[in-house]
């Protein structure tokens, strides 16, 4: 994948492979629904022991979905020998959400050698935003393994 | 607890009920440790299953933690029939954490009649500091049961 | 303008109004371009004397113009009666900008009764993006004169 | 001043002398009060002509001031040959201020080869708190002249 620009089905299956190995997003059953260079859409259904003493989504439940779809959003950009960590992440609550299908759309706004800028909409089960996020991440050379 | 400044053993009894009825919250395993009008702290044991694919707690646990202690320090400062919801987090990653205990102290700046202000420290098991957050609260009058 | 949708026009002319009114804006030069209900677009010619050290733009003047352009789209739609003040602002620097016109487009993302949530791009001369702009706002009884 | 650490003041002359440099901060007036390493104290005195509509201080130049506090800050502990540069600003805006002299004291919490992060204070002329604020700096090596 030179420079991180491969087809849409290369992107989604290695991020896919990449969830999967990730104890801490399996276990929360997100799901990588659709992949392009840049732009990465992620689900999570949400049921009631998800849910906040108020029936609620917990807001960091939708900090955690955006910021995994972003850093994903991220990963189809970087030049491959290198890696990224979120370095800021801010996040607009602007709807309550109950049990149901989440679903976050990643997107980049620049990738740069060292810095990355990326966004996302998190939407509820009925298409309704939840929540905007924005990501601020630091690109560096991957760390020998 | 008029005005929401009770002593502290009264505080931690009430913020300890609050999350033992959440889900969300008792899912995770978190745990108030110590709380007194506008100062809370909690903490989470992270476990293997909670790290992402390089071995490290993902920043999304960590928001959560800190929108969590940040929301509880709210908490003890808002006004009897008032509640409040997070209507922006702010996160900025200083260093990546580990497995072990996580322990975040939220802190109000201010409590207002209609808005809310925090900030949290998150530290690792070795007490160095892995992230800062702000939090802004909307403060509204207690919806009917 | 009942309930803050009046035609583009009229909002244009309040808002430049409004601008015109007040002493920090107009010394600074911020013309409102364009407005209609929830969308304003400010501009400013940045001359020599806003530049810092290296020659460029301060990321403070990049702020004052997304929170600008924001707030205005934020008051094209709060009820009549009503006014708003910003209690978070985030932004993310893309891109270091030169001299030349700077372009602020605020959307609302949301406006309700007693909190809105608003988004800016920021252009520089040439189009392209330096900036994203993301702001919380309070929406409170107007006070009496 | 080898890595950025000499003493107070070599360290507020440097960073005066590059206040004084930039038409941008010259030009509002920015005073340099105190400054030692990872901590700096600028003041500026806001006139009439810099309030808004309301007779307010505009969050756009709390978030200058702050910014300008913290990328100060920053300054006084990033390698020589490096160079640092906003990536992203929040602000978290407490109380409204009005005319008089408005003082930032920006901290850094961690300067690293590659990123930074600050936060700052800024109170009004009465001493009570107006903003908080934080930023994220990508420190990289210095552009030849």
């Amino acid at each position: 994948m030179p420079g991180g620009t491969g087809d849409g089905a290369e992107i989604l299956a290695d991020l896919r492979s990449r969830l999967a190995s990730s104890p801490f997003h399996s276990g929360l059953g997100l799901v990588v629904e659709d992949a392009a260079a840049g732009s990465v859409t992620i689900a999570i259904d949400v049921g009631p022991e998800q849910l906040n003493l108020q029936g609620l989504v917990h807001g960091g439940l939708l900090a955690t979905v955006a910021d995994t779809a972003m850093g994903l959003a991220v990963r189809t950009q970087v030049e491959p020998g290198r890696r990224h960590v979120t370095i800021q992440l801010g996040v607009q609550y602007v709807r309550a959400g109950g049990p149901g299908t989440i679903r976050a759309r990643g997107r980049t706004i620049k990738v740069g050698s060292q810095v990355a800028h990326a966004e996302a909409d998190v939407d509820g089960e009925d298409g309704r935003l939840l929540a905007r996020a924005q990501g601020t991440y630091s690109v560096t050379a991957e760390r020998p393994a």
